[in-house]
């Protein structure tokens, strides 16, 4: 980035007001400005992120490419290498189609299974959401292409999304929210993402899009960015703070309207001159490095569309199998159901919607891997439920004439949708009664599931099989067929937990918020961490999912201590894992580790790394994982810092987040924490210096207390008088020491704080 | 109050600057100051709320005085009569010791049964809190003595009490956290409560102690109050800023160190000198007001205790009486286990600390009653669980002497108290293995819970009765020796929620709040609008209690519709309420709203008016419940005000919260409300209004949205226009006009908003 900083700097200097103010603006919809007397020239961005959205302007039809696996599908994957290659694809293509920026990938954290718009988002894990990231980025930019991360920060809801803030505590931000994008951005040896979007919410009341703490303090200054932000489209509030706030580029442009503002800013001297520069060089110098990666040139869409179906396959999550039901076996008849096998739902709506270059179904790609004679069609419903008496009998007939059924249902555009929450778990009634006709004619049903997000079963003990395919892309329709035959092996887990009902999710039943403040009140219990505190059993839980065959975990090895204070500390963790059935598959080893006396309240368990890796029959490996200081840390609010307690810890090892049958203890040893103390610390936090603690209890007019229990009391006396002294302890304890002039009439003075304070060492 | 806020203001406007400071502040601990020269005598103030805490100076020994059973116990009798009894009691007691104002009572929202002090609170639900305030400020005023309505507002939590922000929306504050002080304040055709204390916490953000909002805009302009605010003792922060929010006296008295600050203050011209004269007036009048209701004399203190004892009596909860185990049969033996048969605990530690005059305990109070001879006594465990297995052994033998055992068992000072909330639901692990013990000797045991707060019964299945006595005052040995032997027909129910593990209770694990902000992200979900609405069972539901008898609903009768708009509009609800079993006792019956299509989502059901009726055996009565247009309102955070939604509810009467076999649907009219509509309003709220909506949609470049669905597309080609449009739409109609501006290159301008708004009628 260096030599692209230093020309931007220049090139900037050269510019006027108008000119740098005309850089952070955008040209219509997909275009930055460049300034041509001075040589530079605009960039390209479009919308992503699981397929290139090149739209010519506006918000209209966009030019055709390869439809990728929404993100629920890659992060179920767990695999890394996998996406890795998606982005490289994804680079490709925007390569081919003269697009520097693409919009993604979306790291928003999924709160509740409503948002509208979790099909574009990962996981409801940080953790993973962060390594599905880094895959992603790593994978588009390595062929010269930026990305940019989105949405800045903390916006799950889309209901009133401009308009609601966000309303959330020190500790669940960093711990939850901000995660993912700080693992994107500081990436030792991995480049950064080019941009980063400012999402449409206010945060704690400021909008993301001119918000300093999050945009410069956090992003900058913490974490050491040096890209440049874009706002989301039409994400900007006040500009000119926006500006100030560190956003450097306005999307849509809005032409001379807030350039102007800019401008009389800067004149009127409310805008520094140099944030207006700085501002213009941060986007200038990634579009110089944006330039200097352009490699025209054509791309392989029989390899992409390949790519597709192999990432859809492995992002399928088989969620149950009776009896093994599956994989189907070959030459007998199937019963297909439902009008997603032949027309699927592949992706959402909204900003992410690919033109794909072409879309195959699950019907035509089992006939093609089974034979057509072997399969008997019925449509049941259509994608928004829509039945009669008659289709369902045909439904029923079909399944009952074969000896096993595959109904395909799941949810319609006008259930999911960027720009609305859902308004429940349901999924449309006519898929209902259609999976119900089947199961009742047919024993062996299976449900195959295209949705972005997690739905209720009711009617789940009525079949046998259950495929969660999400939206899977135009190959989404072969990835099914691979894993119905077995001709791939399902391997993802989920990155969401299933909620038997919306009724058990962590912010029902605020969410989503209607009145302007969305109060993230259930902290870091978010995710499985929520179920796992309150003792819930979730329909599936977070990091689970089957496979044909099955695996064994037969050992850990970890040292009993860990030095967390040693420079570059590492803890490896070595487990293994064992395929003890027939055929060859993957394992996705998650590793969760558990704080046996924290600090504060925290969850249970939390993921703290995980692998993915491929056993044939019989075969055992050894899993490698490995743990630094932060693993075992939290985000002290009062110490604006992450703080690891000394203790014991426990490292636990399995294919689900609850089913973790391997378990080890470490003691982890580090120096406590002294907290910061301020004239807001209260009495009891002066406990650990008798002479001053003393001088408070004093100052406060309880000296009496540090006198011993008098004599000669009856035992009432004395009972009544411990009651007594021990409330006023507390009452003593929780005071804070700018208080106590007021308590001394001025006697402890303020001077005497500031003396106490000084005197500290912190 | 009319004429001594006359007289108080021309005493005021004798004062200097130096007086009128004088005044606001407190003299020592317990009494204000007057103004000698001008004849002004100083008042006593004291604590409460369940008894006289009078003490001479600081925090020492408080006065002999009736100690009344603590607010669990009066809220759970829901008899608002005999509560009134209980304040006047209060009110002659006060009168006697010279004391004009009694601290009480207190009644924040128990938001989770961890709150430390849950014991001095009356319940979960505002309205049965505000019924039980209003009817104890009724009381004590009605002997001349002042109340002081505490704590203002939202302070739920004693960690960190002083320093710890409740950040709470708009409609929660409304709905859960302030009706009890509205009630209390605003109540037809009563008098108000003399003063309101201020909190500890601040309140999103700013320190209740001088939160203007609070204070002035809600206490005193919306709900018209007229008498003083003090600070809670240690609450003052910022003493100026709390003066011209409204708080007029400081406590404890800070001698010259505030007064030297408020006088500075007047003079530099930040604070107005009509401000302090006007808060001095209004804390003098109430100064005049007392002294001109001074009655010196003295009480009955044996009326008192009888009193004490009937109010325990009715305040116990009947929880669980299987094969009729109670009441006692007379002559047989009974085993009494456990010390706090001897030794109860009968209220809890800090400035509710009364010093009584005297404690009876239920094994006296039982042999007084049965005869001594009939009784077996064993320690079984000490108040804090301190036991033996020598203790255990005894226990058990002696349980298994008698028929029938009960144990005495409960919550220790220790664990629950004012300053420090508690660490889990559990009873002190030794009451357990005492119970369990004797459970495991006696078939028949009953345990007698002596404790402030719900706690959890993992030993429930084991025993046959159970009776929730509180923290029952000093005549609480008596109390549970009527109920125990059917000399009193247990009439109590619940004012709170038993939960079956802390897992399921509403704000876990984010109660108690350590890092500085309290999130009351739970929303109007409180107690048993949690456990309704999240479809859990909690071990005793809100508003639950058993009888020696049996009661039957036999009818309801209510219009079918209810114009809300009418004037003093009101709806009678008559219902038929039959004793079907063999002895005379009470009904508790409970009428709760439930809103068939809330305009947000809300509470299953909300108690919304209840009755106390005693019943002959076989005898029938009419209970008539009314409702007012506030019974079917929410409050509206953006419209800032209470709603009625026109439309259909059902009206659901019983005898518990869980149990309501009674429902009626009426229909409420109403009109409904438009806007009101800002520049921060949607583009959607303008569809009410075509030709604007139109202009909006044009405005943003989205015309073409406008046009009908171009001809001659493909299949495939009509179903993306129509995602693509269907997503475009949610775009639009989701911005917020003042976002327009920038998107119309400026071309629809900021004047152009102004003149939409102007035309519109709100």
């Amino acid at each position: 980035m260096t030599d692209f900083k230093k020309q931007a700097a220049e090139l900037v200097a050269q510019m006027t007001i108008e000119e740098q103010a005309l850089v952070l603006l955008g040209d219509g919809w997909w275009r930055t400005h460049g300034v041509e007397r001075l040589g530079l020239a605009p960039i390209n961005v479009s919308d992503g992120p699981h397929g290139l959205r090149k739209v010519e302007s506006g918000y209209g039809d966009a030019v055709p490419a390869t439809c990728f696996p929404t993100a629920p599908a890659l992060a179920a994957s767990w695999n890394t290498a996998l996406v890795r290659e998606v982005g490289a694809a994804l680079g490709r293509e925007c390569q081919a189609a003269d697009v520097q920026v693409i919009l993604g990938p979306g790291i928003n954290i999924k709160r509740s299974p409503l948002g509208g718009r979790n099909f574009e988002y990962f996981s409801e894990d940080p953790l993973l959401t962060g390594r599905i990231a880094e895959a992603y980025i790593a994978g588009v930019q390595g062929e010269g292409v930026g990305t940019s991360l989105k949405h800045f920060a903390v916006n799950s809801q889309e209901t009133r999304r401009m308009s609601t803030s966000s309303e959330i505590d020190a500790r669940t931000l960093h711990e939850v929210y901000l995660p993912a994008f700080e693992m994107a951005v500081s990436r030792p040896g991995e480049e950064q993402p080019w941009s980063v979007m400012s999402s449409y919410n206010p945060v704690n009341g400021t909008h993301a899009s001119e918000h300093h703490g999050l945009l410069t303090d956090i992003l900058r200054e913490q974490w050491g960015f040096e890209g440049f932000v874009v706002s989301d489209w039409g994400g900007t509030h006040e500009r000119v703070a926006g500006v100030a706030a560190g956003n450097n580029l306005e999307m849509p442009g809005s032409g001379d309207y807030n350039r102007k503002k800019i401008i009389a800013a800067v004149e009127a001297g409310s805008l520094a001159r140099e944030v207006l520069a700085q501002s213009a060089t941060e986007l200038v110098a990634v579009m110089l490095k944006a330039h200097a990666a352009r490699k025209p040139g054509g791309f392989d869409a029989e390899a992409h569309h390949a790519l597709a179906r192999r990432a859809g396959a492995e992002g399928i999550v088989l969620l149950k199998n009776e009896g093994q039901v599956l994989p189907l076996k070959a030459g007998a008849r199937i019963a297909l159901v439902g009008a997603f096998a032949k027309v699927p739902r592949y992706q959402g709506a909204g900003s992410s919607q690919v033109n794909p270059i072409r879309v195959t179904n699950a019907a035509d790609e089992l006939a093609a891997l089974l034979g057509a004679e072997h399969l008997l069609l019925a449509q049941g419903c259509d994608e928004e439920g829509e039945t009669s008496d008659a289709l369902l009998a045909e439904a029923a007939a079909q399944a009952a004439a074969a000896p096993v059924a595959v109904v395909f249902a799941g949810l319609p555009d006008s259930y999911e949708s960027e720009g609305f929450d859902r308004a429940s778990l349901a999924l449309p009634p006519g898929h209902v009664r259609m999976i119900e006709a089947v199961a009742a004619a047919q024993p062996n049903t299976v449900v195959v599931l295209l949705n972005g997000s997690a739905v209720e079963m009711p009617w789940l003990d009525k079949v046998k099989g259950l495929v969660e395919a999400w939206l899977g892309g135009q190959a989404g329709g072969g990835a099914i067929a691979d894993v119905l035959t077995g001709r791939a092996n399902p391997s993802g887990k989920l990155a969401e937990t299933f909620p038997v009902a919306l009724e058990q999710t962590p912010p029902f039943p605020g969410f989503p918020s209607r009145n302007g403040l969305a109060f993230y009140g259930e902290g870091v219990f978010v995710g499985y961490r929520h179920y796992d505190k309150r003792g819930l059993a979730p329909l599936f839980p977070f990091g689970f999912g089957l496979s044909y065959t099955r695996f064994e975990y037969t050992g850990i090895r970890v040292a009993s201590s860990f030095d967390a204070d040693e420079a570059a500390a590492a803890l490896a963790v070595e487990v293994s894992v064992k395929n003890v059935g027939a055929v060859e598959g993957q394992e996705i080893v998650q590793l969760y580790v558990h704080e046996r006396e924290p600090a504060a309240p925290g969850p249970v368990n939390e993921l703290r790394a995980f692998d993915k890796v491929r056993l044939a029959p019989g075969e055992q490996k050894t899993v490698r994982l490995t743990l630094t200081r932060r693993d075992f840390a939290h985000y002290d609010a009062r110490a604006a810092a992450w703080v690891v307690k000394p203790g014991n810890f426990d490292l636990r090892v399995g294919g689900s987040s609850r089913e973790l049958p391997l378990s080890a203890a470490v003691e982890v040893r580090t120096a406590p924490l002294v907290g910061p103390l301020t004239s807001a610390s209260l009495v009891e936090d002066f406990r650990g210096q008798p002479a001053i603690y003393e001088e408070l209890v004093r100052a406060l007019g309880m000296g009496a207390l540090l006198e011993p229990m008098p004599e000669g009391l009856t035992p009432e006396q004395e009972s009544a008088l411990r009651k007594t002294r021990m409330s006023t302890w507390v009452f003593v304890n929780e005071m804070p020491i700018d208080k106590i002039p007021a308590f001394s009439h001025g006697a402890f003075t303020e001077q005497r704080i500031d003396e106490i304070l000084k005197a500290q060492k912190q």
